[in-house]
C-alpha cells in the first residue's frame, strides 16, 4: 500500500508495540512531528532536553519492552548519546529516530546549522554506530527495508538503534508490504538446540547442588517466568547479579539473593561458588557487580546461556538462544521435591524503636522502607546511597526495580522513572534519588507533574557526591554541591500542583511522611535529610575497593581509609611512601 | 624538572592562560581533582551536569581566550560532548580532560562501569576525534610529549582537544621540561606572506569600493584590533556575518551592521555585494548566516583570508597566517582621508511613548533594551527571538556578544552566561533567554548563583518553542512546555538568596523593572511575558524560508505561511495539491 514515509515509520513503530516517543522538537524533525501528532496511535511526548529524554525512552523501554526517542540533528543527537549508551549498555531496546537536515543539503555538503559548518554530514552517524546495533540514513528508495532491518535488529540485540530521517522526505509517498512487521527472536539450529538441551538436562540430573545466577538479559529476553519454573520445578535455587535485580520472584524461599562476588553473604555465596552446575543466564562480570571481580565460578560447573548462544563447561554452542533452550530444558526436566531449602534469611536488620525525634539515619530508614513496598511497585534507586540500599533489599513478589548498574550515570532515574511510568501510570512508581544526582536532570520533574503522573519520590539529600566522598575527598570542595530547596522544587515546576511535598529529619517525621504518601493520590516529594558521610553499609567497604583500584598504590586515599579486605592487605597510608 | 603526571598537566593549563576548570567529579577524576585543589593554580567549578560544564567551558573561553573541561570517563565525555562539538563548530578552544579508568584495565579489556562493558576502549575516543582537532590518552612514557601536542593544536586551531588521563597514573612522577609551554600561531612563509600583503594593498588601492566582511573567526584569533585599525587608516566600511556580531566596535561610523544575504538593508547590501574588493576574515557562509545562502558575493572581488591560507580572486596562497598577512597590510597601506560615510542609520524604531499598561510586546521590548545596554556589557543572546532581536542592534563600545549561531543548541546560553562571568566576574552581564531554551539548562542557574555572580537574566516567556511554531506547528502540542513560575527558582536553587526577581507584563512594569536592575548590586532575575506568536520582526520571514527549505515542496507548512520573498514565489498551500 502506498503511504508517506513518515506514516510508514509510524506504522512499523506501532507494529513493535510503541505507543509512546520521548523526545524535543527541532526544525529537521518537525514534519515528522506533523504526521506523528495527526497520527493518532504514536503520542509524542517532549521532554525538557534530550539526555532526559533518552533517559525516558530506556526508563519506557524497560518497563514496555522496547521504546522510542525522537531528536534533532547534530545537537539533538549528541545531546542524548550518553543517554543511548547507556541503554546499549544495559542492553535495552530503543529506536532513535533524528530529524535529519533535508536529503539533497547532505548529499550537496550544504554548510548549515547543527553541524560542523563543514559540509561533513558522517561524523553523528559515526558516533552513533559506536553505541547502536544498526543504522540507517533513510532515503525514499530503502525505506522500507532499512527500517525493517533495523527495528528487527533492536528487538534481536535488545539495544539501541539509529535512524536518520531526512527532514524534507517525510511526506513523499512509498509503495509500503501489506504485512505487518513481525519482531521475533531468531530461531535455533534444531540439531545445537537438541543437543544443548540434552547436555545441560544431563548436567542438572548429575549435579548434587545446581543453582542458577541470572543477569539482567533474564529480564530483557522475557525469560525470567521459564526460570522461575524451571527453579521450582526441579528445586534449583537462584542468585541473581546485582543488573538483575527485581527479575526474579525475590518473595520465593528458592531465591538467594544477590551474588555479588566476596561480600556474598556466606550461605548464598556458597550456593553459587561451590555448585557443580551453575546455569549462568546472561552474565557479565563487571566491576561494579562483583565487587571487583571478586567472583570465584568454576568454570567445568558453569553453563553459560547467552542471548544467541551458550557454552557448556567451556564447549562452546552457537546457534541456540535462550529462550528455546530454557523451554526446552524446563519440558525436559523431571519434577522433583522440593529439597531443603538453601534459603538465606532475608537480612532484617534490627529495627529497636527509635525516639520520634533521632535523626534520620541509613541504618534507620531503608528498614521502614523495606517494610513500605508493595507488591508489584516499580522501584527505581539511582546510583549510590539509594540503589546500595535497595540492592541489598528482598523486593516483594512481582515488583519491578530499575536501576543503571552499569553504565551507572548519575542522574538517570528521575527522567527512567518518567519513562517507566508513562508506559504503566497504574503502577505505584517510588524513587529513590541523591541530591547530588537529582540535579542533573532535576528539570525533568516537571514533565512528570505536566503529564499528571503520581509517583512517590524520595530525595536522599546528604549534602553532595557522598558516594565520591566515600572513595576519594571526603572534605574536598570538588564534591560539594548548591543546597537546593528540594521540596520547593514541584510548586515552581506547577505552579497550581497539588503535590504532597515534605522534608524529613528524623524517625517520627519519616513515619509521618510513609503514613501519608501511602495515603496520597497524589505525586508525593520527600526529601530526606541525612548527615553527609552516613551511607548504607555495604558503601563504604565498595567504595574502599574502587579507590585501591582506580587509583593504583602511588594515588592518594581518605586519610580515614581502611584496608579494604579483611586484613588482607596492610593499613595504607593516605600517600604511600614510595611512591614520589 | 620531576613532576607528578596530574601536576604537569596543571602547569601546562596554568602556561596556557587557564585558571578554571568547568566540570563534574566522577571517581576517574577524583585522583587529578586531589591535585588541582591542591594547586592553589586552578580552580575547579563544579557544574550541575556535564553539558552544561561544556558551555560554561565554552562561554569562559569565548571571554578568556580558552578553557577548561573535566569529566569522568564515558558517561560523562557523552554527556558533554555535544558541547564539545559545538565548540568545535563555533571555533572555540577548549581543553576537555576525562579521567579515564586505571591504564591496566583498558589494557586489559576489564568490564568496567561507565563502559558498554565489552572490554573496549576505543569508543569514547572515536566520537570524541570527530569533534576535537588532536586527542590523547596519556601514559607516563607520552605525557609530556602528547599534552604540549594536543594544547598547542587547541590554539592552533582554537578548537576543542580531548585528553584521556588514566586514574592511576596521576601520582606517577615524570621528568619535565623546564621550559614553559608557549601557545603561538604559526608563522607564515615569508615570501608568501610578502606576495599576498603586496597584492592585497594594490587591490586596495585599486578599488573604488573597498569593503571588510568579518566572521567569528577576527574575534577567534585576535585580529579585530588590527582589522579595525585598518579600516580606519584607509576609511574602508566593515560589516560582520552574524557569528562576527560585537566582534568589531559597532558604534563607529564605518561599521556597517550584520550582512545576512538577501534581508540585509540596502545600504550595507550594497556595500559587500557591489564592492570590488572585499576583505573577507574567516568567512564561512552557513544557511543561518546568510538566510538560506542567499549571500552574493563577487568571486573576483573577494580577497578570503582564512586562519592560516588566503585566497585573492580565487587563487590560492598557502602558508600565510591571517594576523600576519593583517599586520602587514596594516603597515603597508597609506592613511587616508576618511571618505564620506556609507554608513547606515543605526535602525532606531519608533517608540512612541505607551501607557504604562500597554501589554508587553517585542516590538516595544527592544528598543527598550537597546537603551539599556552600556560600553563593555557582556551581551548573551540565546538562539531564537533573542538572538533575532540583538543581532539586529548596534551594541555599544567595548561590549561582547556571545550567542551560539552555528551549532545553534539551544539551552547553551545560561551555561555560558557563567562560564564567562566567572572568567570576569567585573563586567556587567546581560543573558536573553527564552522560556523553551531555559527549561534545558535551568539548574545551572544554581551554579551562578552559587558563586554570587550577579548577572542580569531576562527570562523571554513566550509559552513554548516559539521560533519553532514560526518553522511549523504553529498550535501543534509538540511545541508546548510546562509553565514554570521562573522568577521563583532562584529562591528554591538559593533559599538565601537576595536575588531580585521580577515579573513583567507590561510597559510600565518593564520601565521599572529595568530601573530597579540597574541599580541593584546583586543579581537580577526578570520574566518577561510576552504573547506566544509575538516575535521580533526579521524571525518570521527566516522561519518561513527555512520551512521551505527543510520540508520541500510537498513538506508541511503553517496554515498561516506565506511565501519567503518578496513576491518571488506564488503563495503555497499549507500542502502542495500535487505532493500525494
Amino acid at each position: 500500500m502506498r503511504m508517506q514515509i513518515g506514516e510508514f515509520l509510524i506504522r512499523r513503530l506501532n507494529e513493535a508495540g510503541i505507543r509512546h516517543m520521548f523526545g524535543l522538537p527541532g526544525d529537521f524533525n518537525l514534519s515528522f512531528l506533523e504526521q506523528v501528532e495527526a497520527s493518532g496511535t504514536l503520542e509524542f511526548i517532549g521532554n525538557c532536553n534530550e539526555l532526559n529524554a533518552a533517559y525516558a525512552a530506556d526508563g519506557y523501554a524497560r518497563t514496555a519492552g522496547i521504546g522510542a526517542l525522537l531528536t534533532t540533528f547534530g545537537v539533538g543527537d549528541l545531546g542524548a548519546i550518553s543517554g543511548i549508551a547507556g541503554a546499549y549498555s544495559e542492553n535495552v531496546p530503543m529506536v532513535h529516530i533524528t530529524g535529519a537536515p533535508p536529503l539533497h543539503s547532505m548529499n550537496s555538503r550544504a554548510l548549515l546549522h547543527h553541524t560542523l559548518a563543514d559540509g561533513a554530514y558522517g561524523n553523528i552517524g559515526r558516533c552513533m554506530a559506536e553505541f547502536t546495533v544498526a543504522q540507517a540514513r533513510i532515503t525514499p528508495a530503502n525505506a522500507v527495508s532499512e527500517i525493517d532491518r533495523v527495528l528487527k535488529a533492536c528487538w534481536q540485540e535488545r539495544r539501541p538503534v539509529h535512524l536518520q530521517l531526512p527532514s524534507d522526505i517525510t511526506h513523499l509517498s512509498i509503495e509500503t508490504p501489506d504485512e505487518p512487521l513481525v519482531l521475533s527472536d531468531p530461531a535455533s539450529d534444531p540439531g545445537q538446540l537438541e543437543r544443548a538441551a540434552a547436555r545441560i538436562c544431563a548436567a542438572l540430573k548429575e549435579a548434587s547442588h545446581p543453582a542458577i545466577l541470572v543477569d539482567a538479559d533474564a529480564g530483557r529476553f522475557g525469560v525470567a517466568d521459564i526460570v522461575q519454573e524451571l527453579s521450582e520445578k526441579y528445586g534449583i535455587p537462584c542468585a541473581s547479579l546485582p543488573p538483575a535485580k527485581g527479575v526474579l520472584d525475590e518473595s520465593t524461599p528458592l531465591y538467594l539473593g544477590t551474588y555479588i562476588g566476596a561480600p556474598t553473604p556466606e550461605v548464598t555465596r556458597r550456593a553459587i561458588e561451590q555448585s557443580d552446575c551453575l546455569i549462568g543466564i546472561g552474565l557479565r562480570f563487571t566491576d561494579s557487580s562483583t565487587s571487583l571481580f571478586s567472583q570465584r565460578i568454576a568454570p567445568e560447573a558453569l553453563i553459560d546461556l547467552r542471548r544467541h548462544d551458550l557454552s557448556i563447561a567451556g564447549q562452546q554452542m552457537p546457534g541456540v538462544t535462550l529462550r528455546e533452550v530454557l523451554m526446552r530444558v524446563l519440558e525436559d526436566m523431571p519434577a522433583r521435591p522440593a529439597r531443603a531449602a538453601a534459603q538465606v534469611a532475608a537480612a532484617a536488620p534490627a529495627t529497636a524503636a527509635a525516639a520520634p525525634d533521632t535523626p534520620l539515619s541509613h541504618a534507620a530508614l531503608w528498614p521502614r522502607i523495606q517494610a513500605f513496598l508493595k507488591p508489584c511497585d516499580v522501584i527505581i534507586g539511582e546510583a549510590g546511597t539509594s540503589n546500595s540500599a535497595l540492592g541489598g533489599m528482598r523486593l516483594p513478589a512481582g515488583a519491578a526495580y530499575i536501576s543503571q548498574p552499569v553504565w551507572g550515570a548519575i542522574g538517570y532515574t528521575l527522567p527512567a522513572l518518567f519513562g517507566s511510568q508513562v508506559s504503566t501510570p497504574w503502577r505505584r512508581h517510588l524513587l529513590f534519588i541523591g541530591d547530588g544526582s537529582f540535579q542533573l536532570t532535576a528539570q525533568e520533574l516537571s514533565s512528570i507533574q505536566r503529564r499528571k503522573l503520581k509517583p512517590i519520590i524520595f530525595l536522599v539529600n546528604n549534602s553532595g557526591y557522598t558516594i565520591e566522598r566515600l572513595i576519594l575527598g571526603e572534605n574536598s570542595s570538588y564534591n560539594d554541591i548548591a543546597d537546593w530547596n528540594y521540596a520547593g522544587l514541584p510548586h515552581i515546576f506547577a505552579p497550581d500542583s497539588d503535590a504532597l511535598t515534605l522534608v524529613v529529619k528524623d524517625i517520627g517525621g519519616l513515619e509521618q511522611a510513609l503514613a501519608q504518601a501511602e495515603q496520597a493520590d497524589r505525586m508525593v516529594f520527600i526529601e530526606l535529610k541525612l548527615p553527609m558521610m552516613d551511607a548504607p553499609p555495604a558503601l563504604p567497604k565498595f567504595a574502599s575497593i574502587f579507590a585501591d583500584y582506580d587509583y593504583g598504590e602511588c594515588g592518594p586515599r581518605n586519610p580515614s581509609a581502611q584496608p579494604a579486605g579483611d586484613g588482607q592487605a596492610p593499613p595504607k597510608p593516605a600517600k604511600n611512601a614510595l611512591c614520589l
